[in-house]
């Protein structure tokens, strides 16, 4: 028997990375705004709006306050200054992504700008791990937002028109979550990464978007298990980033037809967010969806050891104004990190 | 004195990444429309549709086209198929990423959206080398797209208003470009790539988009010589994307104010893309202006040793139509890719 151990290899198959050195989330941080500061989850965010404005003079200046507070508290808990990071990775749901791109600018941190719609967080966040992993960057920022009144006016109509919603509609989160990505610490520890292909099953409502974007989360969550040998009960954790009350029990059944055993295990970001007694339709959704989920509850639960093992499968849909106006379906892919407890 | 040598490091700087492994462009096409197929490169295009639809029944599917096209041929160059490429590395500059989104969904390769306006082109060039040379893919397509009429009337007027310009705005080209990179091969090989930080420096007009990029431009090249400790003239030729017939200079005057001797050396694409007869106001932009010139002309100089080392510094300005009608300045921002002769 040879005593030869071989490295450990980063491409674990097409769609699997594997980060094979000690890449860890050294801090988090959300940032919300008002509604979502009444959920379930608010204990733990680390700052909560009054307002929707944030005190700025619009919502796309508010949705740019959260983000920028989101990556400074990240900063602070790190205790590293801006010029200290070598990388930000950040995306939004706005066109042109700017939100992240004018962020981008008040930090002065090189930057990759990345759109993956709600599946960003996890995509700046496994992208992110793979630059700190092979040494591109000693530290980098994974952060994304969203603001539910920018959305609205953006994707749908201008709030003002009061326009009326089937209950398969979802609520954007207003908040912004980000992560310091380095190695060593003592944060949880970021082991997989499976990313997502672009999928679509011919949906084309774009107000339920969580039954277009059940099929990407599970083919995402199939191709885990299949390339690590994982079973979901290896985690104490599966979530979903926005598929919502009408996506998620879709998901649900279609992995428990593949054989995958989702009980106990499998919950939703986009069930996670509010309360049962707030009125947001199906359930949360936006890129803050699954961020403001992660980089509170879930690293908390990591880092005190009350979970182990995480899975978060962050689901986009990939669609526009035009597209749908066009009469094509709503391509979706998601993008899913595996975390494990620190220390 | 010892005879260790230390494994060359894949950070140079806080900007600048080291490509260590032989990363190569192992294929690239690119497909463009009928103006820019009466342009001085248009021997070296692999594809010219006589009309701006493409074949296809609107212009957003017309772009979608030339992206299918140009990562199928460069494929087909390869010898590879779909399922032999870990990640595509892609983005447009429609809202939501679509072109390259739609495009991701008929390849079925798990897909990684990317955006820095037109930058997009060395912004994923920049990360499929990244993520190629640690292993975290066997191979990677960094691919984007732009077309005249989605840009105009997404960014502008619609085009049938017929809405006049001033001679500082520029021609969004229509076209598309792909690399396949990889490990080996006989292609230009990618050696650094300096990633860029989000600048303005105040301008707000935008059909005047050279004059914002040009500070960016400066910054990311000014940010690569001083990390490799080259000079211009270590290079045969340096490109900017797009800074056209009023950027150009000013890059150009800035560069020599802070002692960077630019004769002969540098150019931008956006004033090799279409002659001076061709009716295109300052010149060239759009993520395509960057990508045509690159993977026709200078992939093809690199492999016939006309050139043996090329900086390509691709500029993007990250405004969006609400950022602006809001009196917001135009964030822009460069990424630079440097290349070297194959063989």
């Amino acid at each position: 028997m040879s005593t030869m151990v071989a490295a450990p290899k980063s491409r674990v198959s097409r769609q699997t990375w594997q980060f094979t050195e000690d890449v860890r989330v050294q801090a988090s941080a959300t940032v919300v705004g008002p509604k979502e500061g009444k959920g379930p989850l608010a204990s733990l965010f680390d700052k909560i709006y009054p307002d929707i404005y944030a005190g700025q003079k619009s919502w796309e200046k508010a949705e740019r306050k959260l983000l920028e507070d989101a990556i400074q508290i990240a900063l602070k808990k790190a205790n590293l200054k801006e010029d200290q990071i070598d990388l930000l990775l950040a995306g939004d749901l706005l066109n042109q992504n700017i939100t992240a791109n004018f962020t981008a600018e008040l930090l002065s941190i090189p930057t990759l700008g990345m759109y993956g719609a709600c599946s960003t967080s996890m995509l700046t966040l496994a992208n992110a791990a793979a630059l700190v992993n092979s040494g591109f960057a000693e530290r980098a920022i994974a952060a994304c937002s969203s603001h539910n009144a920018t959305a609205e006016r953006q994707y749908r109509y201008p709030t003002e028109y009061g326009g009326q919603k089937p209950p398969s509609s979802q609520w954007t989160v207003t908040g912004a979550g980000a992560a310091v990505v380095g190695i060593g610490g003592n944060g949880p520890r970021l082991t997989y990464a499976t990313i997502g292909k672009v999928v679509d099953m011919g949906m084309k409502d774009p107000l339920d978007m969580g039954s277009a974007m059940a099929p990407a989360a599970v083919s995402t969550m199939i191709a885990h298990f299949q390339d690590t040998g994982r079973q979901p009960q290896d985690y104490d954790l599966i979530v979903t980033g926005d598929l919502a009350g009408i996506g998620y029990p879709i998901a649900k059944e279609m992995l428990e037809k593949e054989g995958f055993n989702m009980d106990k295990v499998y919950n939703d970001c986009g069930l996670m967010v509010y309360s049962p007694e707030q009125e947001v339709f199906a359930g949360a959704s936006g890129c803050a969806s699954s961020a403001v989920v992660t980089y509170s509850y879930i690293m908390n639960q990591l880092q005190r050891g009350a979970m182990k093992r995480v899975l978060v499968c962050a689901t986009g849909a990939l669609l526009s104004p035009i597209s749908y106006q066009q009469g094509e379906a709503i391509p979706c892919i998601a993008h899913a990190v595996a975390f494990e407890g620190g220390a």
